[in-house]
């Protein structure tokens, strides 16, 4: 049970995790992982897109033996959505025999030093960092993301929020130091004197429950933090986004290898199709840590039934912009335009509904009426959409049939009246894939009722009775449905306040005048929360203490001295 | 929102919060208050038993027009384990006034700092100390413990335990700073620059459940913790000890009214007779936070039923001694003896089963067979309670009628072969107190079932085969039932590390060898943690980052520079 104070790895990351524990409390702009393909090598893309390619079709077993599941799509297995079948197959394990792995393996992790483990991950992490060319190719071709937005999310923004999860981790175990002398005076008496160990004893096995459209930048936090915290993960994948996290977990497993201890902590559970093996695994009692990203209502069943576990989970919400004035009426539409078409909407941060009073608002280019406001954003998605090779790498792929339905259903006037009706864009480069540009629907607060969470790039200009108005609905939409972001634009002071008031009563994270380069669904790892738990839309915050601290227990051994 | 940075009560207690801030990651010995009723005057006993004498009879109102509770017995009034009746009335509100005026007193008490907060829970927290010797009396008249001890648990160890509550708070709300400046260099242009608030959002009311035993021991930390991150507490107090936390609410209430805030932030919610309060309170859509120590069945329903509620609970559990050599038999015997009586074994931590090789033991005395060490620890017991009058100081008295009833059980043999019976000791103090000495009851686990809780002055002394099965037996007591305390008796470095293992594995801390003036039963704040929330007898541990980082969260407010 003691501390392994020395180990290569150690050596080799103790002062990248020094820095992420300071960048942490800092929060300044802060990153170990560039996010330029060329910092990667000169020929960084032509490698990874080689080891991508080299990926497709192959057989991916964790161990001799094992089942496997896929490869074709009819047995669940992943298709582009940028039209390609990957026809990879996967090693399965019945839950049972990854159950029972995981628990063998975790003894010996769990003796291992907090800065041991935090060690291990960042190895792991700079071994996923290396191949993020080949990662970024690997979550393109799984989510539909365009290929520069999934080498920098999927890529190295993915493995900052896993550093951030390690060092947060790692901070918050040590916290109570190791060991204590404990010396309490008696008057004229000896004192009584005790000598303390304080051992970190993690959860349990941890399973973590992957997204279809982040697997990595959605999945890393819980994955790091259990991990590092000591407990065995098991990776139960989207079937439609197997591969980033079957990458994750090979390498994961390689470097714990390498170092020594079992590579059972770390397991895919890849499932075969309709199994419902998400269901099983958390409900399993040695399921002590779940991590879930996704719909609402299976994170809705997860609280309800995995009761024997720690159930983080981040679901949907209806993110909400107050457009109420601006002194950069163009580069207000313009910021708003990109949060509306990065990644088709598909995004859990995207804006959906743009609360503008009825009346107009005031701009540095006079005032503008409801109508024009709608018009302009309109007219601003036209421009940034226009070309469709340019388009189509902002917008990707639609990533599954739900969201291209909801698109349909817009198009017909379903939501309500069409400001700006969705395109069909022709890629390139992927002639098959399904690319759409956001529809913008408008309605009025005064007779229609707010929408709830459409998914994908379906958008509502909703015109309210005032700034007040605006604001409550806010308040009320975050209370009620859940936010993950909430955005403003005003140039009152008054309402600022109001707007600021509401959003940390309500409890959603506010974004507010963006008109640069900085967008309300973006987040920086070390520095942005990503999600607060205060609200129905996640019950967890990328990352703070409470989203790791209670991932492990503290037990003590006194003694007199 | 923005931080209260100056305040008389920040220039009062910021030293002291720094220390005790310092001292939660020291872990050494240390305290700000006193453990020596002198320490408060010389006349200290004098004034503050005339102070609680002053308080029998009285009617306590929090506001004019408050219904009333109590004050006879049959109303659910309170009466001394020591005989005589407090005859105090209580005022009373319904649980639809409680949340509201809870909710009504929440925002300016939110948006205060973390540090003011702090500073006034620390005042709170002196103005208790103050009128320790007062607490002392009302803990020794509602929970039957002898003064010495009340005085000192109930009040310097209790302010203590929630003092470290507040530090803790405190440290976890500033690990993210409230402002942050973020710069990101963006090659040759411009860099990307934004200015980050980090505002502190509580989750909302919080709900106390105080015990019959320990109300302000077990009642601070969920009682600081909540408050200090700026939630309104409602303390709800075991009907038959709502003294001690009615005067910590009147004197929560005052201080908070003096430094500008609705002293409903904390309110008192007696129960009238048969009411079940506590349930109703606990399953409100407002209540976000419940601290609990009791019964495990209580404890279990919170858990099943309070889902909109985070849920901290104290249950029960059966605390094991592992007794396989020793090189101090006659202290380790007094030690244990000590341990078994204070209080009557009235404490969730008291040792209960004790595990001793059938064999017998290896001692500085020469080996001792299992019945030569159950004889003799007998002997330490009848040695340190054979004075009546020092007896009562040690025992205390009965605490209700569910502990005489067990005590009257094992005088029958009910639970098994009698190595010890109780005594029935008189106090010259409180002729009419009902104080019994433990019962010593024999087991052997090659033929007996290993008894459950048995909460009260019921120990076993149980055979077991060898050492190693006296560690595979605390094990699975530990993991099945639940533990608030284990320890072990040792000399071999080979058991000890198996206890240990054992021990760190089942998820409860572990005492080696005490044989001075440190007892298993006992821990310090700021040092040793109580509970672990890794076995079945709690989920929580006082007191560390996992007991307040998720009472509240953070909400960002983010803007371009």
């Amino acid at each position: 049970m003691s501390a392994t104070t020395d180990h290569p790895l150690i050596d080799r990351h103790q002062e990248t995790l020094q820095r992420a524990v300071s960048a942490l409390a800092e929060r300044d702009y802060w990153t170990p992982y560039p996010e330029f393909p060329k910092a990667y090598g000169e020929d960084a893309l032509a490698v990874g897109g080689a080891a991508f390619a080299g990926l497709k079709g192959t057989t991916r077993l964790a161990a001799e033996g094992d089942e496997l599941v896929g490869p074709d799509a009819d047995a669940g297995g992943e298709t582009s959505p940028f039209g390609e079948a990957l026809n990879i197959a996967y090693g399965y394990r019945s839950p049972d025999a990854l159950i029972a792995a995981a628990t063998a393996a975790q003894p010996a992790w769990a003796q291992a030093s907090p800065l041991l483990r935090a060690a291990v991950c960042a190895e792991i992490l700079a071994r996923i960092n290396a191949r993020s060319v080949e990662f970024g190719f690997a979550v393109q071709h799984t989510t539909g993301q365009a290929f520069g937005m999934a080498f920098q999310a999927g890529g190295p923004h993915a493995q900052d929020r896993g550093l951030e999860a390690v060092a947060c981790a790692y901070a918050e175990q040590t916290r109570i130091p190791a060991k204590a002398n404990w010396t309490k005076p008696q008057g004229k008496r000896d004192p009584l004197t005790m000598e303390k160990e304080f051992l970190v004893r993690p959860r349990g096995v941890a399973l973590l429950i992957g997204c279809n459209t982040f697997p990595t930048w959605n999945g890393f936090p819980g994955f790091f933090a259990s991990l590092a915290t000591g407990n065995p993960v098991v990776v139960k994948p989207h079937p439609r986004a197997v591969l980033p996290l079957a990458l994750t977990v090979e390498i994961a497993r390689e470097v714990l290898a390498e170092a020594g201890f079992d590579p059972d902590l770390v397991q895919l559970a890849p499932e075969k199709p309709g199994e419902g093996l998400a269901k099983t695994l958390a409900t399993r009692p040695e399921v002590a840590i779940i991590d879930y990203t996704g719909s609402t209502a299976f994170g809705d069943w997860l609280e309800e039934n995995a009761r024997q576990a720690l159930v983080y989970t981040e679901k949907a919400g209806v993110n909400t912009v107050l457009i109420e004035s601006t002194d950069d009426y163009g580069h207000a539409l313009a910021n708003l335009a990109f949060s509306l078409s990065l990644y088709s909407g598909q995004m859990c941060t995207t804006p959906q509904n743009l609360l503008i009073p009825r009346g107009g608002i005031a701009t540095d280019q006079g005032s503008k009426s409801f109508a024009e406001v709608v018009a302009d954003l309109a007219d601003a998605l036209g421009k940034l959409l226009g070309d469709d090779a340019k388009a189509a790498q902002l917008l990707g792929a639609v990533v599954n049939p739900g969201v291209r339905q909801r698109i349909e259903r817009a198009e017909k006037g379903e939501y309500g009246e069409l400001a700006l009706a969705p395109r069909t864009v022709t890629s390139p480069e992927f002639p098959d894939a399904v690319i759409r540009t956001p529809a913008l629907v408008t309605l009025d607060a005064a007779k229609d009722a707010l929408p709830g969470e459409c998914f994908g790039p379906v958008a509502f200009a909703i015109a309210v009775d005032s700034a007040d108005h605006g604001v409550e609905l806010l308040r009320e939409t975050v209370r009620t449905r859940g936010a993950m972001t909430a955005a403003a634009y005003t140039t009152s002071p008054e309402v600022e306040a109001k707007v600021v008031e509401a959003a940390v009563d309500a409890g959603v994270s506010l974004s507010l005048n963006l008109t640069g380069g900085v967008y309300v669904n973006q987040t920086a790892a070390f520095s942005d929360l990503h999600g607060t738990g205060a609200n129905p839309a996640a019950n967890a915050a990328y990352c703070d203490a409470a989203f790791v601290a209670s991932r492990f227990r503290v037990m003590e051994v006194r003694r007199h001295s």
